[in-house]
């Protein structure tokens, strides 16, 4: 039956159109309108349509990284056509990607431990992505966990977490990650006040032993990591502090960080008293923290701190001394806090204020030089009085959260999250132009690169929560609803509702796609999460299997389709490491590998290694195969993980033969080949036959092709050479061996060939 | 500042449209024509985008469940607007959905380990919804692991996972879940062979001791539980069983079970024998297993069974003599196996193989009662000849593999793997009709309704592989790309991209949306892991914290904006357990609860009890809050766990107030209120000056504004109580809560009034 693939190859090689029969009940298409009026278009939806559709094969413009909340990942997708293209993990372990299964992404959880207990989640608010003269880079992601103060650094050229820092002085934290405009620090404030260093004190004593933080990583973009030695923190006051965002332009070496509950209270509903929401919204405003980072790292570098879990900090008194913080007074609970593309302005929108509150950066350093200030705070700061610092407050409605700049000078859009609107206005001259409602509480949103130097305009993303009634019902639990809003004209446009599928995400940052440069593959034998060399890699022709004590090392490749080695024999109780190196050149020849019942899964793009780790404590006989369906042949990608029972002896190490073959079998297999590679010549006539090298996608898959082949002679070298030798079983199957190859290839040369097709290729000489 | 809250909401409430300033630099808006020339849209581009794009609050006719293969997960989402609505956990823990990370779920994990080893992840394989009459009926889901042989029943009115159930015999299995035409059984097939029981033997005894297996689960559809006490097993020989069908129509009481490496090849490339691949594609054809479960069922409860692990196994030999298990070749390698909507077809893919290959039941009858067999297999199993058993074989394309089912009579789509293509061909008359190009490979296929007695046409979705070129580039690791097809006229047409962003789904099953009845909200107090009544739900009023030795018991609730208690005092190294009910009847009103630097996040729908519980063997104060964003007052949901030293004994337990309030606080706020109030009630007359009763979402925001507004009271009784003590402290911030609930009222009034403006609703007397 196999000669029915050689005839088909025949057919499609030989580019005979099939004459295939019309059905009887010939059904025509409907048209443009037939469609619209079935299902409900209006001319606005068509329109909306056409700016967000995106067909086979087309680009997006922008990527969008955007927090996803208590899962723990990060959520990639595209600008217009919002479709997701990737969750990646940051602190959850994560099956797909490996995170969590495989050694390599284990070590950074182990890493990722606060005081000793292992977190398998994150609670991800904001991503910051690198920034070079306050531009967006696209080089790595940063992205904080409001739940265990923790930071993890994604690198944007594989879309993996490399790193997670653990801040060594907070309780939680929720304003980070921002990076100052060359990325030489990540800015991580507290949330909820602690005793610094986590310890313990009563809350009767909160006034004196709690206290806020902000914390400044020290970002080496050279290694990619963040460096905790070189990374310094400012104790501040016992106030929640909230989002951060650094100066850039006039002022840069700054960075500004709100906050709410400036009333520092305690809650207690269980004593009668009121909850914490009413005591922590009571007053009418809270403190803008206005910081001189550039004057602090030297006040860190001339040690002027003390350490506290072994990290620097500069005390409040320090910083008094040191002129390092100043107070401002802020609408009260704000959220954002967003400065202007040319640093001069910084934007706060108070929750239960209804202003955006536009703060003048050259006031405030006016009022500094002169010395002139409100008063201090209950511990020391100077407060600058508001009115000497605000440019203009604007009445924007009811909730105003978060500010994203436009490309149009002066212009800002702003979340309003009583109101589910979102208001564009103009922070120069301080007026409204334009509302959107939106569906429906809406707590971020992003412009395109709305927070670097060089907005792009164009589209905004209003990240609105809970989504009771935009979407079919998928039960108590609803989705989010991200809303894409065409900015280019006057007058806001909604055109897009975007389900989240999983997670809540708070804070998104967008970025121009061409920006983006990812890798395609890896280095050959490359540790993910190191970026360098992985000690274990092997060539194929190195695999090998050692023994240490009841430590067993397999040193294994994978390539479509199967491992080697495929049986592994190892003792019960026995520790074992599966190290295996992904042999592919080809861009989507991915390959999992699992141990059926063991809590392991890798993925294997190509070129990675990777760790399986188990302990075999339990006698039997494992599959292990290949979780990606990589070839037409995946699921005969497998081997066998034999645990012998203690004691056991075998009493013969001879494979029985389920199947056996003769050398009328091995003549039938070697002229099917022989015929298939007749085939595959003239797929590969016609291809060669065309411009093929102008397409690049075409040359991959020729050197992949090409590979095949070259394994497809090596197999039929065995095949002969066992045939040699009277081995009929081997020959037969070597020779079938090499017929999965010539399949592979001819794989290969027909997704070639229709692209080729599809791409108007021409004949050439 | 808090009168600008007052005067924007008169403003609102008075319906005064904002004269908004237009900007100088006017742009207009593009028409269609400009979009598509901007955007290099065909007209066959626009007609797709007008058949997918769905405007916002828009439904989908179609929702598919998918598997999320290596995830772990279910991939919900709706077609034709191809979103993804939800990642529904099955075996991976998950903290947004609190999978795994609360004490409900981490009861269906732990019985879900294998073998007492804890598992996080599964390979999901073959999802399948609950039948009545072979009509999906929306009521369950089950989706199979083939990692570790376990299946997990899935409730589609909450979109929870309930149950997961550990197949006791078998090593691995691929080919579950499949449900008989009432869901009396869950069909699960083991993939590797292993020794039943999962004991050990050398694979020098294969043939004699490693065995296949097809389990049959028992579904009691009243209770939504697989029950395992009345369920049963079939050894099979030690062929790599794949997928399976269950008959219905002529065919009800038998099911299908296909197979590949039915040549019981067991490898050894590192021995320098061909690989698995090699041994286990050599011969022509594998074997379908056709099996008479109705019969079985009788055998098994007439006790002819062997237990293997306690579980009922009936044996090949009894199989045999009872007639419960007959053999048919099939062609080499196969993949779907799958019944046509009145049970006389099943439909066959080889992928090594060009054909589909259409098998006859009431052929397949004819010889078995006619007792015509070619012979038997190595097990002595009966097979039925090819020719006695074959309607059809039809040349369809290189690597044909699943099959689905059409509305049209006779019509069926096949994937065809090496191809990159799909073909839509006649079963009847044995004849291809059309043939759409994909990109790339593709896996299975899922028609709407496609497996069912009433297969409902119109779309199809093509689950292709790796999607190299696609999308924007996300790094080595490629999504998914679930291709639309629009399958209503004679020609295929491609109607849309999808990339899948996590995951690498394998099968999916589409089902009409309106057959799902999703609940909105749980009953006060539910488990959701049981459905039942938590044994630890409290109403407000009768929050405790309870001790028994070490082991402290919080039974607190939630409500927008805060936790009753706040304040929980422990001891170092006390087991706590936060046993937390949503009180909220608002739908959209999830709460989140996470201990900072714990392990543990909830996700609290309106209606769900949950339990976080966390050793709290570290003293100090740590924040717990609420991880979903519920409310402007979000981040001031918060409280503090105080974990008191061992020894520690405590000075003075007042708790000192950060900031003191006077009688002027109170009568500031005070008066806010009233103004407020009268503001509210204005809203309030908009609305029921108006039909809104004609509206059940704006009935049910009504009811909750009257819950916030009766909540607004009792602040109001404490705050004038306290007063009248003269205790200004508390009065004043006992009117800041009074003042919150009705920010909180205005804010669900204002969607109503939204709500109102924008369907249309009209004033009545």
């Amino acid at each position: 039956m196999t000669n029915n693939i050689r005839k088909r190859l025949a057919a499609t090689a030989g580019v005979v159109t099939l004459g295939l029969g019309l059905t009887v009940n010939a059904v025509s298409a409907e048209n443009l309108d037939e469609v619209m009026a079935r299902r409900g278009l209006s001319q606005q939806d068509l329109l909306a349509a056409a700016k967000t559709y995106t067909p086979s094969g087309g680009r997006d413009e922008f990527i969008v990284f955007s927090s996803g909340g208590q899962s723990g990942q990060v959520i990639v997708y595209g600008v217009p056509s919002m479709r997701i293209l990737k969750y990646v993990s940051a602190f959850t372990p994560e099956p797909w990607q490996g995170f969590g299964f495989d050694e390599e992404s284990k070590a950074i959880l182990e890493s990722a431990k606060v005081d000793g207990r292992e977190i398998q989640w994150g609670d991800t608010h904001h991503p910051a992505i690198t920034e070079t003269d306050g531009d967006l880079d696209g080089e790595w992601l940063f992205i904080n966990d409001k739940s265990a103060p923790r930071i993890a650094v994604i690198s944007l050229h594989d879309f993996e977490t490399q790193q997670i820092v653990v801040n060594p002085i907070m309780q939680s934290e929720h304003g980070g990650a921002f990076v100052t405009p060359n990325s030489e620090y990540v800015i991580e404030a507290a949330q909820y006040p602690g005793v610094l260093g986590r310890g313990f004190a009563p809350l009767s004593e909160f006034n004196e032993k709690f206290r806020g933080a902000v914390t400044y990583w020290k970002f080496d973009r050279e290694a990619g990591r963040i460096q905790p030695g070189q990374s310094f923190s400012l104790e501040l006051p016992p106030y929640s502090q909230d989002l951060s965002d650094a100066g850039k332009g006039v002022s840069e070496g700054w960075s500004f960080t709100n906050s709410f509950c400036a009333e520092r209270y305690v809650g207690g509903i269980e004593l009668g008293r009121p909850p914490f929401e009413a005591g922590c919204s009571q007053a009418d405003t809270d403190f803008l923290h206005v910081i001189n980072w550039r004057k602090a790292e030297e006040v860190y570098k001339a040690g002027k701190v003390t350490m506290i879990n072994d990290h620097p900090v500069i005390m409040m008194d320090t910083a008094i001394a040191e002129g390092l913080v100043y107070l401002i007074a802020e609408p009260k609970s704000p959220h954002g806090v967003d400065v202007s593309p040319n640093g001069e302005y910084i934007i706060v929108g108070g929750k239960l204020d209804t202003h955006g509150s536009v703060y003048s950066f050259s006031k405030i350093q006016a009022a500094i030089e002169a010395g002139k200030f409100a008063g201090t705070d209950p511990y020391g700061l100077p407060i600058i009085a508001m009115e000497d610092a605000i440019h203009v407050q604007v009445p924007l409605g009811l909730g105003p959260l978060h500010t994203q700049y436009d490309s149009r000078e002066c212009n800002v859009f702003t979340s309003l999250y009583v109101d589910s609107q979102v208001v564009r206005w103009d922070y120069c001259e301080g007026k409204v132009l334009d509302k959107i409602s939106i569906h429906y509480n809406i707590g971020h949103l992003v412009a395109m690169e709305g927070e670097g130097v060089n907005p792009k305009g164009k589209y905004l993303i209003s990240l609105n929560k809970l989504a009771i009634d935009r979407f079919n019902p998928v039960g108590p639990l609803h989705p989010q609803n991200h809303q894409l809003i065409d900015i280019s004209g006057d007058k806001m446009e909604l055109l897009y509702d975007m389900p989240i599928p999983l997670g809540e995400p708070h804070y998104a940052t967008a970025i121009a796609a061409e920006k983006l440069k990812p890798l395609v593959r890896y280095r050959y034998g490359t540790n993910s999460r190191t970026g360098g060399k992985h000690e274990g890699a092997v060539r194929p022709g190195q695999e090998r299997i050692e023994r240490d004590g009841t430590h067993v090392k397999v040193y294994m490749t994978a390539i479509r389709s199967h491992f080697t080695p495929e049986i592994v024999e190892v003792n019960e109780g026995d520790t074992v490491e599966f190290i295996v190196t992904n042999s592919e050149r080809a861009e989507d020849e991915t390959h999992g590998f699992a141990v059926s019942t063991y809590n392991v899964n890798l993925s294997l793009e190509p070129g990675k290694t990777a760790t399986a780790k188990i302990v075999a404590d339990q006698a039997g006989v494992f599959s292990f195969y290949c979780t990606e369906f990589c070839s037409a042949l995946h699921l005969e990608m497998t081997g066998f993980l034999v645990v012998k029972p203690e004691g056991y002896q075998e009493a013969s190490a001879e494979i029985s033969e389920g199947t056996s073959y003769t050398q009328a079998d091995y003549d039938k297999q070697y002229q099917t080949n022989l015929d298939t590679q007749a085939v595959i010549d003239s797929v590969v006539a016609y291809i060669t036959g065309r411009n093929f090298k102008d397409f690049p996608e075409v040359v991959s898959l020729v050197e992949d092709a090409v590979d095949q082949l070259n394994f497809a002679a090596e197999a039929r070298a065995k095949a002969e050479e066992t045939a040699q030798a009277g081995d009929w079983q081997n020959a037969t199957l070597w020779a079938g061996q090499w017929w999965q190859y010539q399949v592979k290839a001819a794989d290969i040369g027909l997704r070639a060939k229709t692209f080729l097709d599809e791409h108007g290729a021409v004949v050439v000489e």
